[in-house]
């Protein structure tokens, strides 16, 4: 007998037929002998509506006030799963954030998990309950209702598994696992059998949005092994875990792209201590994530300074790198929204040379200029045109021996 | 600087704009001076929907999973109203059942008010808070969510009200008061200023649909004034209120009707000990609330026995006595769902007689047949055939000087 922790998706409790679909799963986890947790994400869209309706009633709705409000969309799923398990005579009961004793910090809309109490789960789990327990929420010291952030049901599910010392973690979803590559993009990519804690984790950054990268960042931190399945098949699907020999056969594990980018340039930038905490405090505090960032040699006390925004902030930092330059003495600002980036992952390339050189030779071949480069232990990205992006994925697949044969 | 709660329902909520319009009467109400505690009703149509949702889900929903699931409806309103107080600059704050410790027995669907534990409540009131309370859930001590039937918002902001201390408790909905008649088939219909707990338990019971007839019970024992009025209109509405000697001017304050009945006769039952239970045990134990009981003069050992039901439970109700009518040897089972209940109600009648006399003088001038009467020390019943309801009660307002003039 183990213990399972099984979270689904949006899409795959969209209605009530679906959600008796995932009743029968749920069941099925349970006669074989399992104790089962089942964690829930709202009806798929529903977050997204309850947002307009708070932005129907204020611009800026108060982060508190809009907790309470986006967590009835979990309590929606999960009450009415427990139901319908009790109407297929299983012995079922939801839990809300604060009933499962998801503890969590005060940052509303994205608070972090601090502490889960079992006793109430164990309790239950040891009179043979289902227990379904609403993601995406906790509780705060106070009683108040936070959330966790897009996506946050993956973290509350693993968070809840560590705690569990669970045996598994499914994470259900429309897509039948993690690929090698889009494969609206790039037809001869492959299903990947098994994933390290850190290629995921690079991978969620880049765009692939199959997990919540938080989640993938609490799965490694408690090792839980994290199993990413389609909820509309049998099939295996893609198998999250630590690090293992067996991973090293392939030196890169997947190509992976992002659009979502926007490049901003400060040309001639006094190289002076201090220019940069100028140039990049503005934005922290009007809370742009900054991306990659690249700073050309010296020449002459000046140096040019790029980086990149998400594409949906790229006005607003393009605003306030206006006035920075102003202020600091720089010559020019200007972006670009046409670009995409593209990187190659893979736990392999720690131990094997000439990843980069593949690469930039493979991009080069077909006439795609490199706009920025960034690297990290396991990845390689290149900022390129967003026109060459489709491309550069379906080069680099076949260049590194991931095509499906 | 008084403390007032303030009960919006529904239709009051139903929409963000009526949101908005509710922020600025509260709004209103604060900034002269008083402090503020509202209770939240779902938008209108909202907890149909999850009881049909549930019912897609399951026939049966389970009582626990369905009050989590119809607790969302208030969760929604209250965090819109207090995001919209705070986007107009108040300090709003909201709380759900279980955060403003609205401790409750474990009824799911019907739970019942045990205590309220006010020093959260307090100390927000302390800082000169503006709280929004989720109306119709609780919570029972082992943190389950609770709710506390239809109309049960009314109950939560009359037990708030009470557990405060509050100076006022307005119930604000999208009438203006209570009238003397259902102004839809009365003309002559006149609002009520005052009336009594008494008379407005009767009311209520009697299908004046205003206030949850649990609230008014509520209200008379811990004696808290409540004021019922439009959300729409700046005009008074009816003050309900502990008895008292300016009341009994008029002997009665008004006529009700409800056309929600049936009646299932049984014939000549066996007069003995022990029947009676025998015939409503069943009932109770399928829920099934009994109105009206008449019972005729025994004839040779046997008797009949009449009694009502809501319409429907008839069907129901019909088939467990026709079961009971075998066992205990009753002749015949008969019902009829043609009827309806028409009554008078007033303070004024304990110290007049002849009401009963000018009742049923006036619906014998109009040739309606009364079938069952029943009387309470405020309250004169009668059943009468359905198609004569409008007539009786026109009939009846004019009778006791009710009309508008």
């Amino acid at each position: 007998m183990s213990l399972i922790v099984q979270k689904y998706g949006g899409t795959s409790v969209a209605d009530v037929d679906r959600i008796r679909n995932v009743a029968r799963r749920v069941a099925t986890t349970y006669d074989q002998g399992n104790d089962v947790v089942v964690i829930l994400s709202a009806m798929a869209g529903v977050t997204d509506g309850l947002i307009t309706l708070a932005r129907q009633a204020t611009q800026q709705p108060d982060k508190r006030e809009l907790d309470a409000l986006l967590a009835t969309g979990e309590q929606t799923t999960s009450a009415l799963l427990a139901m319908t398990l009790i109407s297929m005579n299983y012995p079922a009961q939801s839990l809300l954030g604060f009933q499962a004793e998801v503890l969590t910090d005060c940052v509303y809309g994205n608070a972090r998990i601090v502490d889960i109490r079992t006793e109430r789960i164990g309790e239950l789990l040891a009179n043979r309950n289902i227990i379904v327990i609403a993601g995406f929420q906790g509780c705060d010291p106070n009683g108040n209702i936070t959330t966790l952030g897009r996506g946050g049901s993956d973290t509350s599910a693993v968070a809840i598994a560590a705690a569990l010392k669970a045996d598994s973690c499914e994470i259900y979803t429309d897509v039948d696992g993690i690929y090698t590559a889009d494969p609206n993009i790039c037809s001869k990519a492959r299903k990947i059998d098994v994933i390290s804690y850190d290629e995921m984790l690079n991978m969620a950054s880049l765009g692939a949005k199959v997990l919540q990268i938080r989640s993938v960042g609490f799965a490694k931190k408690f090792n839980v092994p994290v199993h990413v399945r389609s909820s509309f098949s049998e099939e295996e699907g893609t198998m999250v875990v630590a690090e293992n020999n067996g991973m090293e056969s392939l030196v890169v594990s997947a190509v992976t792209h992002d659009k979502n980018q926007a490049r901003i340039t400060l040309k001639k930038v006094p190289d002076q201590p201090g220019v940069a905490a100028k140039i990049f405090t503005p934005l922290a505090e009007a809370g742009i994530v900054v991306d990659m960032i690249i700073q050309n040699t010296r020449v002459q006390g000046q140096t040019d300074l790029t980086f990149t925004v998400p594409q949906a902030e790229f006005a607003q930092a393009l605003k306030i790198q206006e006035r920075v330059a102003a202020e600091i003495g720089a010559e020019d600002v200007f972006g670009d929204q046409n670009i995409a980036k593209v990187s190659v992952i893979g736990v392999g390339m720690k131990n094997h040379s000439g990843v980069a050189s593949t690469m930039f030779t493979n991009l080069a071949r077909e006439n795609i200029n490199i706009m920025l480069i960034s690297t990290s232990e396991i990845r390689i990205s290149c900022v390129i045109e967003e026109k060459y992006t489709e491309l550069a994925v379906r080069v680099l697949h076949t260049a590194f021996g991931l095509d499906r044969t």
